[in-house]
């Protein structure tokens, strides 16, 4: 009986050699190139680990899910690649993003050939569930074109409300996880309250994730963030931190953070000036605990199928891998 | 019985129409104003007209296939807005492109949001053939993402030969136009050799199509042209006629032709003497005669199936159609 840890390894060891033979062309060379160096970047494959965990929990056939794990990893780093032009960030996983090792048409280029590749992946399933989980993963992805743009339309607001964030980071974050563990309940032919359960379960992690993202941005060790430090707060981002503390600060304290918002560029120590103030806020314990809630909910979501012999075992560890993520 | 231009008309309004519907939101305004603006920028919906005549020539269900019709427009027009980035072109259709009039991360993005919209339509075509023909709109998205890496790579040889230059304007535009016919055949419940000569007559009208923009670029009138006179020569684009005069200048010609592509910026004289210089190798008239042999390709690729019942009328009146066109 494999441990956790090795599950997941292995998991993780054959989606990135799925992932492999599907980019098996060499040219165009300035498109599978940039292609092939993305997926390369390594990363957690938390989204295909989901779909395959989802799957085994309700005694599906992995082998047969794979296709479509590995059409989720191609669309998050779609994603990445896209994002990172809007953002202008310069790494990425401790390496030179997309734009900046090539330039911006190369990266623009990439990703539309990642969304492509998805998409073939995704198709070649072989389910009776393929269309439907298809008109799932498109859902998704105009769900994701949405959750970014509100994300950049709130780089120019300050009046962002919680649940004006809580929206956006649902569709730019949590909708994808919650897309994994629904196909993944799917395929695996579950029932409908299955279903349901697991997209519940992936959307509240996905939630977690995200908050717990935004956190790690100022209290991450820079080397294991493999981006910038404070990149978040630089961009003037709206994140759960910036949202809350906006909410929560006294009038002094308010004063400080919409004279950071209205002027640039942003210095290292107004990082940690800004990090301070939320500190002070109590912004960064909220964080903490929103993120325990979120993940609480996830559990909770589990405990309808656990009756109906699903295997929930694993599914409860990823919550916990993620609770204790440094990066 | 209506006229040929009649019809046109009325399927041209009926495609727009379905558009409009497809794009129902209006929020995240920065997401789904640029997407609306560039669907209302007219243009001829030579694709979606395609697929609807390939469905009427085998006495398909037209209104059935108006879905996968939208779905091909909105593909289009994708490729299109990012295409605009990475030429940096400024105008199109004589307005302004999306990353001029916003900016290139709303250009980006709106983009990213037509694919999105293109399956969602696609996928909800009420067929027995759903999943097949969005196998094939994929595999054809790879093609035009593969094909517009090659036109940018060609961008910096002065070496590219006749067979690449059609290998990749057979990516590039063809391959769509081949895509609509074929999926349009499919629809109607076409047998697989109508679904193979109606996918031959698709590609061959593409060629012509391509080759005749290459000459409009400096033949057309501008202000019917809807964008920069000469954009081509300026971005020193292998088209046919760059390809074709290099491969078949005299010396004195060559070095001319060498030289405009080793120098830039390239001024409106040096453009006019470009076209001379077509002119004179007898570059122009071998690409208007290509233009015909591909008219022709496709014209030939209907008679198999005349023979049994296709109303193949239409499709040989868009032949007609494209032949004549002035922009």
């Amino acid at each position: 009986m494999p441990t956790f840890e090795e599950k997941l390894s292995d998991y993780k060891h054959q989606i990135v050699e799925h992932i492999g033979k599907a980019i098996g062309k060499e040219t165009p060379v300035s498109l599978y190139e940039p292609i092939k160096y993305t997926m390369q970047g390594g990363g957690k494959r938390l989204r295909p680990v989901l779909l395959l965990l989802a799957v085994e929990a309700l005694n599906g056939d992995v082998q047969a899910a794979m296709p479509a794990a590995v059409a989720v990893e191609l669309l998050h780093n779609f994603t990445l690649v896209h994002d990172d032009i809007m953002d202008n960030d310069a790494t990425r996983r401790g390496r030179a993003t997309v734009h900046e090792k090539w330039d911006t048409s190369v990266a623009l280029l990439a990703g539309d050939g990642l969304v492509a590749l998805a998409y073939q992946n995704l198709l070649n399933t072989r389910s009776p569930h393929t269309l439907r989980i298809s008109k799932l993963f498109t859902s998704a992805l105009i769900d994701l074109c949405e959750g970014q743009a509100l994300d950049r339309e709130f780089e120019t607001r300050s009046d962002v409300s919680m649940d004006e964030y809580l929206d956006m980071i649902r569709k730019k974050t949590a909708r994808l996880l919650s897309l994994c563990a629904q196909m993944g309940a799917i395929l695996a032919d579950g029932t409908e309250d299955q279903i349901q359960a697991l997209k519940v379960y992936g959307e509240s992690l996905g939630m977690a994730f995200q908050i717990q993202d935004d956190l790690l941005d100022i209290t991450a060790d820079p080397k294991k963030l493999g981006k910038d430090f404070g990149s978040d707060i630089r961009q003037k981002k709206k994140t759960f931190l910036l949202v809350h503390a906006l909410h929560h600060a006294n009038a002094r304290q308010k004063q400080q953070l919409l004279n950071y918002l209205n002027h640039e560029p942003v210095q290292d120590a107004e990082v940690l000036h800004i990090r301070d103030l939320f500190n002070e806020i109590g912004t960064l314990q909220e964080a903490v605990s929103a993120v325990k809630q979120y993940l609480t909910l996830a559990e909770d979501s589990l405990n309808p199928i656990e009756k109906v012999h699903a295997k929930t075992d694993c599914l409860k560890d990823l919550l916990q891998l993620v609770q204790g993520r440094q990066a």
